[in-house]
């Protein structure tokens, strides 16, 4: 019994045997044919003629997922640590939304939360390497954190300023109604999106909003020049041995460097036997 | 007495003690309160329901900023350097908006600059870290400063001749109506906000408006381009090799030197074996 | 005979004899009157003034493809692998919708392909400096496509998210029909391009949309900088010192290399002072 | 009489005599009100008031030019040369359209080319920073031309076949309604422009729309790579020496190095004396 219960270990959590690929693969179809539904069903001519044909396949993949759930939980030699990881929470959300759809009517929407299980797309893929590039992602983006709040406490102060003059200036007639839905709209105008919904009238609102969009095309490049600077040194970073120099201290060499190039000291110098 | 002043002007300037964060975290949620009531009170349904309260409110919030200021003022040990400073001002206009509001009726919107308050946020979070952050993001826009002026005079220029060709080739028919609007069109297009409240009509508009398009899609990349240059120079400026000549002291030298290029010494010779 | 078709062969396939480059420009400029033709005949004014005209030149140049695709399989060494290239396959679409318009009314607009056959601009241009510089471009792009697709699959759960969220807070009432729709929406907005179409009405789902383009804003740093950082990569790959080890023949070495880092050796001695 | 004209040019060619930078400030003013006043005839509520005086001031200031330009052919040392630099042309420019305007009504609108006589302005202010780093900007752009041509001639034919797949699927009923058409859509989508005075309709269009998105979202990191690897490589080139090393022929080198810091050779060996 505890044999089967190993086999059905590697099938569900390990994808380095044939089952357990064929598994996840199957995962993967099966959750993209959950959300399809989903979509579907939003659809209003679709769900007039198909509404029953979509409530039993819902609840046929809702049933698939609890089980799978409760395999995951069964199998699993830490079942709580799996029930607090990600993942697990992950799975966990996805049976939930059609429980909840049985009291809320629109919670069953919600189903489209499953659309993070897809993230175990990466786990089909050749997923070190995949893994390894996400790493270089997330360096960069951590190295830039500090420098991203700084940037975007400094956004939200000019949309706010920006929304409020503008709110002044043009005023509920114009369709700036109040001063959140102006701060909208210095956002809309800001990133460059501009809806159109809410535009400027006077001539004094388009010339700020000339500023406005001046300051937005510009200050795009804060973002960007941070990133590409935490992430060129990132990836220089894990080009490179690390392994200071015994003379000079250099502390990046090649990977394949026997001497510094700095200095000629041998990088591992041999122990001299002990006598 | 003065040392009840000086234990004052710990706890409202300083943040290194408890009482002296607490009174930050304090002041920065009374003013991120008082920019929700601005904000409520512009929004139409709420100010007709809550005229009363909200006026109430704000009165309470201009009190309490004005009392502050005070304070600042009397436990300040050189009042007059701190009303001049860039904080004394921004306090002093925290209040003063309530004030112009009993002439000007509008006047009250500009409260909103109490949003420039928040900026002592980067206080309570861990100042120095961001401060430095901060500081290579400045340092980068300072030495970006003339390539960006070269820049927006060419952008100027573009927009310029952009929107009086449209004007030209459109006309008010289309929605084009003076040579400003053109401007303020082309602007809209070249930085890709693209409200669509003015579109080009014409074959020929169209044809011009593609190329401003794709002069705003290429000529994206120069401020991004510049920023990112200068950031990537000011992160690298700090990383100067600090190892004092063997022979003639020089200090700094570039990371990869092995030998001095002011007087020729290798700055690493190598031990000689021990016999 | 044999001469004949080698000579036919170098004029059709080759650049470098003034016949040669005389024939691809003549290619390109009928290749460009047939794109306009079938660009012209699309506007409805000008299709029913010269409807006749039009399909004339259509079938002419249909023709005259025809005859050229002949050749080339006629005049090539390798009919087959010509057939089956990637030039090869590109030749035989522009020919193929004319003939098939002949079934479907609407097959003739796939005419437009031809642009793909514009390609070819690329051999009368200096070929060799523009080739060597889309490979730079390739280089960084192949190096980019792992990051590429971690980013891609992250901004597909984003949007669907985003667009399932907005499909349960705005409703079919406010334009989000389905959530389908509403991923449009997400897509929309998260690129910044901002069409209008369909727009937030809610406070709650104009705070979302704030969220979204935020989000939208910074993210578009993460391609910018993967591509950068991996085309200066591509731009310094190429910058190794070639300088043989005077020791052990190492080729190449980091650009600062003063000691060789697999034996240690100087790599520069210098000449001792003659006497 | 010749003294006199040597000195009317110091005047009017240079910025070096007191004179001469009063001179320029004077025309920078005229120049702008000439604008100001160009900009304000084309108003319509203006243009009714003050037609007559408008167009007086546009008189005098085209007899202000065309006296200043006089001047300049006048004593200009070599006048044959100066009018055919790019000044010169420009100089004509700003008088011609007032002449043209009495045969071409609408030719009044072309005096705003005279905002490129604005580009002045770096003259005033300090002509030699701004230059040496529009001159950064220019090297960069040069570096870059083939890598921005392969880029453009990708993305003129993809807005081309984007543009054709959308004729044929949304059609002319949905605002579709020629080819031409259709490739301004598709720049204005993939420029994430979206003006959104056409958009699709159809499910089909939409998903065609979102790969056109998601593909202008990602390849707008292709002109910023390119530019900032060259401004990056420009600005590094800038900075330092260039000078052979005699003995290892490292190229660049700090701009006060007196030794090569690879190999440690003197960089300008003194020549012994020759006897």
């Amino acid at each position: 019994m505890d044999n089967w219960r190993q086999r059905l270990y590697a099938i569900i959590f390990h994808t380095d045997t044939p089952a357990g690929q064929r598994f996840d693969n199957w995962l993967l179809l099966v959750i993209l044919a959950s959300l399809v539904v989903v979509m579907l069903d939003s659809v209003d001519a679709y769900h007039q003629q198909y509404a029953g044909l979509f409530d039993g396949l819902e609840w046929a993949f809702t049933l698939m997922f609890a089980i799978e759930y409760g395999l995951r939980l069964y199998c699993s030699p830490k079942p709580l640590r799996y029930a607090f990881s990600f993942f697990g929470l992950v799975d966990l959300l996805a049976v939930m939304p059609a429980i909840l759809a049985l009291i809320f009517a629109d919670a069953q929407y919600l189903m489209i939360v499953r659309v993070v299980r897809m993230i175990r797309i990466f786990r089909v893929l050749k997923l070190r390497q995949y893994l390894s590039q996400a790493n270089f992602l997330l360096t960069a983006l951590r190295g830039s954190r500090q420098k991203v709040t700084v940037f975007l406490v400094s956004v939200s102060t000019l949309v706010t300023v920006f929304g409020a003059l503008m709110y002044v200036i043009e005023g509920p007639v114009n369709g700036f109604t109040s001063i959140p839905t102006s701060i909208y709209w210095a956002v809309v105008t800001l990133t460059t999106v501009g809806y159109g919904d809410i535009t400027p009238q006077t001539p004094a609102g388009q010339m700020l909003s000339t500023l406005v969009m001046i300051t937005g095309y510009s200050i795009i490049a804060v973002p960007t020049g941070i990133f590409t600077a935490e992430l060129a040194s990132a990836i220089r970073g894990g080009e490179h041995l690390k392994h200071a120099c015994p003379n000079c201290q250099k502390a990046e060499h090649e990977q394949t460097a026997a001497f510094c190039n700095r200095c000629g000291q041998a990088l591992y110098p041999q122990q001299p036997p002990r006598d």
